[in-house]
């Protein structure tokens, strides 16, 4: 059975196609920097938002149109399966992620929620024999249930700690079992609303116990995915232990978790964090920590999480400037956290926005790879730093200056000279690449 | 004497071109929709920013590499002054703005600062009359002196009303005498801290008053520049008077001024007030109140007025689609009411920084002129509302319905059906249309 | 039978009361300024809150335990009726708010939603016959069903606007049928998420029609109530065409509809907005535009719509500050239009947030009334403001000025004086007037 | 000489009082906890807001009346001195904080520099001998002249980097020739306005070496007072390296600079984060890494950092909550890192100013140290959590259970009980503290 019958595969027709379900720009067997840009972006579809989303938000219903709508209970779920790798191959991706409780329904007890999880494991592993798409990673949802209401391995009930942990168990074996690149944990509910209710410190050492537990359960089983950390400032408790990046680092450093973790950082929880999507690459990428990418934008005139899919030609190119500068992300990918607005409720709609995203991020590629090639930043910030290369800077550098011997040195300086930043050139000529790079791309 | 000798004539060369120091997209000449693009972009030199700043900060003092540095007085005002004019002439650019301060130093006493700015007028007047370069509006300066320091026309101190008002006075004679073709009020202070200390309607009825003494000096000096109000939300004051357009509507409407003014629209001063640059111009503009624009931007995680050169080319091609679709902007223009970086402090980067500007706006113009050749938006938008064009939609319109007739309408309906906004699909044929614009403009 | 049966009537015990479940500040006999609190201050439970909620989230599910939880369709609605008056009675309120959708489930088709409206409507009609709490408004849920995904009088469907007629008019009658004293328009999802397919002024026009109809039709049926605008500024939609008082007025005033409404101010409105409760609230009283209020309170640190239970002491203070600046609320009423936090699940919970509210508001009255009394701002405003009571300053207020009179004025003035305006001291006081008129009444 | 001829000596008079130059609520020599208030609170006056700043903001000139204002250079600074010291003995507070460019001039080599220092410190040091006041800590201006356009430790020029060690290395020696408590480090600029120009890893590794520079040469002249380092996100620049504590925390571990410094933690820099106050408080605390306040407040409205003196008497409560929970502030202390506002510029807004904010801060302690002695959150936490203390929970928080364990457990669960968080009634208790406890100290 097909659901959608209507779409045809996407395929690459250049930009001046004028066919809608087309790539204009994201050519997967192109070769960038010695690399088929498949095999560089590593887009992955998020089932939640696809597959399992209603389109319903705190002030409205479901308006979702979806060919499984009639549907309920594990016929959904299995509907939900077979449609979903349909989408996969018509869109030609090469990963996928989810949360038990997107897959499949929760049961009346945990037993029963396995049994389910197995039936549907089961049917996804033989879908993925035939096909080429593989699991980016897995999660455990520990916050849509009533009992994670005040958070699960941070929850002040020791059974929900418990079940929790049964949870992300099961998460793992699933993992193991169907290859997971990495396994996920984000925060959900694990921050707090009020002090005055709340004991910090125990809850983040719990935090801690569970991280560990898991690490060792990881290496009992033999599951040699990545384990990701994905930091959220706030949403739904109005602050989440994992606020950002550094928030992350600090608590993974604190408890000797920082060998076991990287970050998967997403654009919409940077920007609700006060930071750019590329500073908390940045922090990452310098730290060692880079994992995966949640690939969506926010709105930065709203307060709360959007997840739009990511067109925003400056957001993705910035951000792969961060990863190819990276080496590329490893074992990571771009996963679509990313839905489709309210008001755009056609099945049509995933598909236009999926596409809308790979180009966004294509461009972004082409433009951060030119401009890398062509040493842009690196030449000016080569130049700007220089006087860290001879003299006083180096030794500053190599460790071998002190107060004392500074001070002498400043002592006998005239009026310093800095250099111009030329921030506004910098953003000119990153509009001439964006603009000149993408021009000849559509000549070729 | 020149000021900037080692920088030449500013000229179109194309994108192609590795001269910095040219413009790459705009092309004043070339026509676009029957017009030159230097007659409709009306580009302007914001007075303040370019000559009289000194890139100090709340946390730092002047860091600015000027020719003119080492002037004081009405020595500093005059060379100001010269390298104006030079600068206009480099840049190509036909208009500039300026509040009296920043042309002349304030004397000490109102008799003084009169005679100041008398000269300097003068001093103007005369570069004007061999210069193409015509003056899109000038204001006064009410927030910087101490007497300001709770306002001007809704000061608590009738004196500071008085005084305010012989500064708007001599405003509009210097208005009148150098042929400006607007006047601005920008409310400074005009607004509040806290309403403990606070008679806001004394304050926003003296406010009236005020605007309504200008109409009537105008009228008796015959100066036919059109009035506009520069809204901004906050800063310095807590709460500014002006919030955004509409409560600058709402206050003319309930004064009877709104046939008298027009606004002038600032991007930064939009995000500030939570509203997309977009939008500001669309409510004006279907109020029938738009006229003039400070063309900048602001960076939406940064709380306060940053006042950067535009370089968003999203955020120059939605703002000249309003524009276009406006008719153009009439007798205002796109004065660059932006600073550079206090990092970008040689003179050099004054000129980068409007090329960065003049650049972005050229493609904003280019590619909101081809979506509007292409209906785009249009044809998309006559099909989403279509179902008011027959039936009981044209009923509504017409004023032909009312709530029984809609009633018994709606009593027959059955499952009501909507159309998806497409709002991905959108957004990804604005990215093409940037791309694509630019690529054809790339072969001229 | 009895939904709250452990539950007590909720009497004021005053502060020393150790009873969790009384009053320790609000006392509805205690007279104020020749009124009675309970007549003053109009306090309303808001249905969809307390009755119809179930404390789900974007991230989560439903968490409130309620005994009526078991059931569904009519039943479950019933239940909720004789439940909700339970509580008035328990916390002797005196009026309750609704929206159609809250009370009955809406049917297959509009007739049979009408027909649940019906029953459900007699059945409260019946209870209020022996019930002190009356309705201080009612309006109709025109943003949760799908056929409202984009708007309901600003939808782009012409069927939906008649829909949208339809259920007001149902809910005009309603109002009449069940006394309402007022009725409340919140624009829900009237407004947009992107320009790209909006057509703002056919929206905005056809919201004018709207509203006009809906006057027309008040007027048919002799319905008296006070037509109410609930300003809020984003959420559901990015941009909501009510953002704030002042946007709501400019609307009103240009579409000649500002004798017929006026404003239902809601705190956590207000600071979406960016501004403060009372900043709203001045707007609104000094225009005479101040209806109702929905008493709540946000965070400020928080970018969505929290509805949190008033308890912020500065708040009410103010607020209630500016109602009786107003002369008191009128036929409006401080209704409670906020929501226990979602971990606040216990039927309890619901007694101890209501009560908390009310206590802060009657703090706040107690506050703002010894201020007023010992013209504590007023004598500071008196004097701030006295040049405009003789001299130059008369000759502003009264019209008598003009731009000539003033510069020959200011040509004459000296160094201008102006006065402190003495904010930390104003705040100081108002911590004393908080604290000192708390401590006096609780030896009262 | 006096500066403040006709304020007297500011006593504690209770709240009664009709001086509004008194105490009402701080009473130094009250013993609190056993401690005398005084010894408790700790209060410091910041000598840059109350002494050498004028109120000029970015959009005005100075407008603060100063008996020192006609002085200039050398006279100036030594005016300052004595004035201050006059202010410290008129307000009874036992410390002061500056940086070096407050107290004395900048000369025209960093050699002119020390001298005009080294008077100035001499000076301070004799008044010290017969004043109770001390100096809680020192710190460099790295910010404000030109030569930091780019930061100090993290500037891109190794001269910039050499003479901000040679400030430290100063700053440093002053503190232990005055005997500070403390010695601060405020970012400054220590940031990026754009990741286009910046090696953020090169910044943050040089910021690491002059850290241990300065560690270093502590030891080498045997200062031993606390290094602290103050978090601030944004402002001047984008993005401060030291945006909050756990990005602070981050840094330090990386480094192993954990051991050599604690936080001096401001309440605005918390909310400009998107913090709480008692937050960053609270992580402090839990990491042990709470070394000292800077006591103001922010308008969570407003988007820059307003500096406010402390009057809301919530932060202050739950401020002090943290603080007496730390068991105090150890060697740090209350500095009134806040400024009147522009408009607030007698001499006596300056005492106005620093009583609202001690009082407040008093008030808060008193309802904190109730809060703690009733064990009003403690007691509520205790047994929110108590699963912890026995069985499953025991073996977690052991370390003695595992996913094996955990998830065995799990499966014989029934439905899981969570305990409400009672937020509504805890914040009633809250506000009923926070009135009855001072209703009881008024009428002591």
């Amino acid at each position: 059975m097909s659901y959608f019958s209507n779409i045809n595969k996407i395929k690459f027709e250049g930009p001046k196609s004028k066919n809608v379900l087309s790539f204009k720009y994201y050519d997967p067997q192109r070769i960038i920097n010695g690399q088929k840009m498949e095999d560089l972006l590593r887009f992955s579809v998020a089932y939640w938002h696809t597959f399992t989303a209603d389109g319903s938000d705190p002030f409205g219903a479901g308006t979702m149109q979806r060919p499984w709508k009639h549907l309920t209970g594990m016929d959904l779920a299995k509907a939900r399966v077979e449609a979903s790798f349909e989408f996969y191959e018509k869109l030609d991706v090469p990963f996928f992620c989810f949360h038990d409780s997107d897959v499949a329904p929760e049961g009346n007890t945990l037993g029963e929620t396995y049994k389910n999880l197995d039936i549907i494991v089961e049917m996804i592993k033989d879908y993925m024999k035939t096909s080429k798409t593989k699991l980016l990673w897995n999660t455990a949802n520990m916050f849509t249930h009533p009992r994670y209401v005040n958070g699960a391995a941070t929850s002040n009930n020791a059974d929900v700690f418990a079940y929790s942990a049964a949870k992300v168990k099961k998460g793992l074996e699933i993992a193991k079992e169907l290859g997971a690149i990495n396994y996920v944990f984000w925060g959900g509910r694990e921050g707090y609303d009020t002090l005055m209710n709340t004991d910090m410190k125990l809850e983040q050492d719990n935090l801690a116990r569970f991280f560990h537990m898991a690490v060792d359960y990881a290496k009992e089983i033999e599951f040699d995915g990545q384990f990701l950390i994905e930091p959220k400032p706030k949403e739904p408790t109005k602050h989440q232990y994992d606020f950002d990046v550094a928030t992350g680092l600090a608590f993974l450093q604190a408890n000797n978790l920082d060998k076991h973790f990287k970050f998967n950082i997403e654009a919409n929880h940077a920007t609700l964090a006060g930071h750019t999507f590329e500073h908390e690459l940045r922090v990452a990428r310098i730290n060692g920590m880079l994992g995966s990418v949640d690939a969506n934008q926010g709105d930065k005139l709203i307060g709360w999480d959007t997840d739009e899919f990511p067109t925003d030609l400056y957001s993705t190119t910035l951000a792969m400037y961060e990863i190819l500068k990276n080496g590329g992300l490893g074992r990571g990918g771009l996963n679509f956290d990313a839905k489709v607005r309210r008001g755009s409720f056609d099945v049509e709609d995933l598909y236009h926005a999926h596409i809308a995203g790979m180009d966004s991020f294509a461009i972004g590629t082409l433009v951060a790879n030119k401009l890398i090639e062509d040493k842009v930043f690196e030449n000016f910030i080569e130049d700007r730093y220089n006087s860290f290369t001879y003299g006083i800077g180096k030794e500053i550098v190599e460790n071998k200056a002190n107060f004392n011997s500074l001070e002498a040195y400043a002592l006998n300086l005239g009026e310093i000279q800095n250099k111009s930043g030329r921030e506004e050139r910098l953003k000119s000529v990153l509009n001439q690449y964006l603009l000149e790079v993408i021009s000849e791309f559509a000549t070729v």
